[in-house]
């Protein structure tokens, strides 16, 4: 005989999906019980369900199939929403199994009942499934695989009633393979051709997968062909860069940047991305950021295959065989002195190893990684898609399942760091090889330059109060050690570079906690001079651009 | 001139409310900049959201009026659910106060876009509102709060739109006084009285604010005049407890154990309680626990004043001057030897100041709790109302808040502490007087009971490792010396009364790591002994029943 979870478990294995991260309770027990029964899936337990959804979106991103997590009832996945929020904005592909009460025990409104789908439908829209009996389960997941892994990758979330999982009946079910996306039609491949070819300056906006080097490629071929400029989307799921692949500039997170760098153009070009807008509202400030001046164009939506549509835009621009600019490798030296957020950055990019997967939730304290890595070897980046803190340990515990053979680097902000700090001890209990580097600066730094963009200038000592976590300073390495990490604090940019250094030559799990000043200090009361410190970042034009704007 | 959040925190300090619980962004930064503006609002930072609403939850059930969470959107919003849900289940008043994008800014679904209202209704099914406009803003916190603290309590959601908190306009308005709640009619009281006094056994059923000392006195005259039975709901918000105070013997969390408490009553009477119903549901067992021979009667609603409606009640069966029972004053001896889970409760017991607060978390390790502190000094008790793990820690903090005259002691189980450990560095920060134990058994041994409970005895090796949080062992002393609080680990029960007694003597955090053996260790196998080892926490008649009932 088969249980519903047992047959459930055997369509997931079936369809490709082969870890399942966890924090269960007594609504999962018939799952958790048939794990056993099934060799290829893996557990990864999590201590917490934000560290199990953020997992999974880290393990999507970097193996391009779906795993399952598995969450108790509405309440886990509530602790859950914020990385699936992540997910979902990313494009990435997670299946939710989120236990339920027995169908007949929901009547009596016991201790843990609650609305499920509705929160459910925050971040997976486009599937939510209670399954109402064990013969309909297997249907249902493979229903929920095929939604989620679909083009846009998307949330998928299957309620599991715990006596659709207890009961006898279950029978496995296939789930079809993937149909092939769709690609840009003819016609929209040549108006995209024209507007390249009649416009005075076009750039391409590129997002989701067309951030890979396929897609890279293509859009470089084009790049040198026809004079485009390649501009990234401002968080990337996964972007692929370093020495040997094309550089592509990412539209800053300030609105007030992203402007600047998209004045010039008079075509903008989407490719698996979005008009770019700002992140917030700001009083008097636009939120759509494209200028009015410039015309928007869609090669593919998320829906299609942004790869083969780039190919054949390049064939139809006679670019196809174009030498593509790339980047030249170039790495900075070893950093000295007092320690800076930068100087982490620089010790990141001096010593990158080939290979490795880099994920960025540094917030103000990773400005300069972009620039600092840029010419480093050919690696992944994993950014802070949805924009919810609280990202880059999970994601950084799924890339290293995902990926066993490959190095992560986590770089994360302080604040950012405590939403999600249970993530370490499982980097622990999985022997995952990451390195999280911890930027220290006793600040929600980000907040500060928030306060006065918002224009809300007349805060005083309670408000500012609200922004500063210096009363305690929290001690990550205690906090890693106590999780059963490796961990070190460091103070001089020699001691960074000593720690990373050690930590890339002895596989494990690392913390690194890297004492910094925050990298906006003294600079606060205005935005614009700030910037410029952001300008060895940026491109030439831009720079330019923006120094003459804030000469004095 | 005033803006809309300006207004706003007037507004809600003017409804009493003087406390905010606070997690924010940017989008809240123009009520973070009015704080400086309102002297009587505090505002407690946490570094996770989970922690802020739990604090506002215990801080609710102490202070007896709501205080206000400040939250980030809906990934803010969903950070806090699990312990909202726990407020919600337990009746207690929360407004929650959540920042959206500007009004105008929704249509561009920016990263951090999501649909927050449809995420609150999960917790706040009676109230969640979406500010339209900043002169419409301070009559909606007005009907936040009115709805929050009616009874029951309610969480109550106001959504605030970042441009709805910054424009000009803000008019602060007054919220109408509470009115007072309605007392059980003639009718019903009359039927009850007549069901007490011709029913062979009856028993009440006293939840919600029916547990403080007013309300379980007029029970407890009830109880001496006519032979009633009182019970107190499985998961009490707040009961007040020990020497001289009315003892009332709470529902047990077994589904097994409670039918066999309430098997012999022919009535059972609710007050501002719901009848006992299983926390999950099993294979092959009920989930409603009211034997069908019991009658369940309602002699007041959670809408209703519990107290007046019992006190009319005594009047008409003539035991308004009856002596009720009282619980002399018992404490147990100091513990000696190897420390467990019984010993730190024990500890707790031996030493147990007047007037202290209790929160209990420790679920598996806490069985012995309620025995060892029964006759302690008189005592406020806060439980796990609505199941959601995590909900301890915040809750002492919000306890502390609410009474920072009286000690805080807060009995956490190791699985459960991980959900919300942020909460340490909050101690910390507010230097509240708190005592954590956390008891550490490297499981989640409770999972370990359910497994078995569901029927599936069938579990291996890899669902078995899904319970178990042994690789590696957490060291909760330096995750808390970590976050600023001083913590020490003990192993022996005198170390264990040592160091409550010192973390009595010396107010200010602390943190107490207790390393025991699982309570139910070697006992897994088979549910009904396991009970026996329970017994001695039970009152007669129930042990004997059950002893006869699993005797070999």
């Amino acid at each position: 005989m088969t249980n519903g979870a047992q047959a459930l478990m055997k369509t997931l294995v079936d369809a490709g999906i082969e870890v399942c991260f966890t924090n269960p309770g007594t609504s999962e027990m018939h799952f958790v019980a048939a794990l056993d029964g099934e060799p290829k899936m893996r557990a990864v337990l999590a201590m917490f369900e934000g560290v199990a959804t953020g997992a999974a979106d880290g393990y999507a991103r970097m193996a391009d199939k779906p795993a399952a997590t598995l969450l108790h009832l509405g309440c886990g996945l509530g602790n859950g929403l914020a990385n699936l929020h992540n997910a979902r904005k990313g494009k990435v592909p997670v299946v939710n199994i989120v236990g339920d009460h027995a169908t007949y025990h929901v009547k009596y409104d016991a201790q843990l009942q609650s609305d499920i789908e509705s929160v459910a439908r925050n971040v997976s829209p486009g599937f939510v499934r209670t399954s109402k009996s064990t013969g309909e389960l297997c249907q249902d997941a493979a229903d929920a695989v095929t939604a989620a892994r679909g083009l846009p990758g998307q949330v998928a979330t299957l309620i599991l009633p715990a006596d659709v999982s207890w009961s006898e009946g279950g029978v496995p079910c296939k789930t079809p393979a993937q149909s092939p996306a769709p690609v840009a039609d003819d016609t929209t491949v040549k108006a995209t051709a024209d507007a390249i070819r009649n416009g005075r300056k076009t750039a391409f906006l590129l997002g989701g997968r067309a951030l890979r080097e396929p897609g890279l490629i293509a859009a470089a071929r084009i790049a040198a062909h026809n004079g485009v400029t390649l501009f990234a989307e401002t968080f990337p799921t996964r972007i692929e860069r370093g020495a040997g692949l094309p550089p592509v500039e990412r539209i800053a997170y300030l609105a007030e940047l992203a402007t600047l760098q998209l004045s010039e153009y008079d075509n903008l070009i989407l490719v698996d991305a979005k008009a770019p807008v700002s992140f917030f509202a700001y009083p008097d400030k636009d939120s759509y950021l494209v200028p009015d001046t410039c015309k928007v164009h869609t090669l593919a939506t998320p829906e299609q295959d942004s790869v083969a549509s780039l190919n054949l835009l390049a064939d139809v621009l006679g670019a196809r065989n174009a030498t593509p600019v790339v980047q030249p490798a170039a790495c900075p030296g070893r950093p000295r002195g007092k320690l800076t957020a930068e100087k982490v950055c620089k010790a990141v990019g001096h010593l990158l190893p080939e290979n490795a997967i880099i994920v960025d939730e540094a917030i103000t304290s990773g400005l300069m990684l972009n620039a600092l890595t840029a010419g480093a070897p050919k690696h992944d980046l994993l950014t802070l898609t949805g924009g919810a803190i609280g990202q880059g340990l999970p994601n950084a515990v799924g890339a290293a399942v995902a990926c066993p053979d490959r190095p992560v680097i986590a770089l994360i902000g302080d604040g950012t760091a405590m939403y999600t700090i249970q993530a370490l001890w499982t980097m622990a209990r999985e022997t995952l090889n990451i390195t999280s580097i911890i930027f220290n600066n006793a600040s929600y730094s980000i907040l500060n330059v928030e306060l006065e963009r918002v224009g809300a200038e007349e805060a005083g000592d309670k408000a500012k109060s609200q922004l500063d976590i210096s009363g305690p300073v929290v001690d990550f390495a205690r906090l890693a050690q106590g999780m059963g990490v490796h961990a070190v604090r460091v103070t001089t940019a020699e001691e960074m570079a000593k720690a990373l250094e050690y930590a890339l030559n002895n596989p494990g799990p690392h913390l690194i906690e890297a004492v910094v000043p925050e990298s906006l200090n003294g600079v606060k009361r205005k935005v614009l001079p700030w910037l410029l410190r952001t300008l060895p970042s940026l491109p030439r034009p831009v720079s330019k651009a923006l120094k003459k704007k804030i000469a004095p």
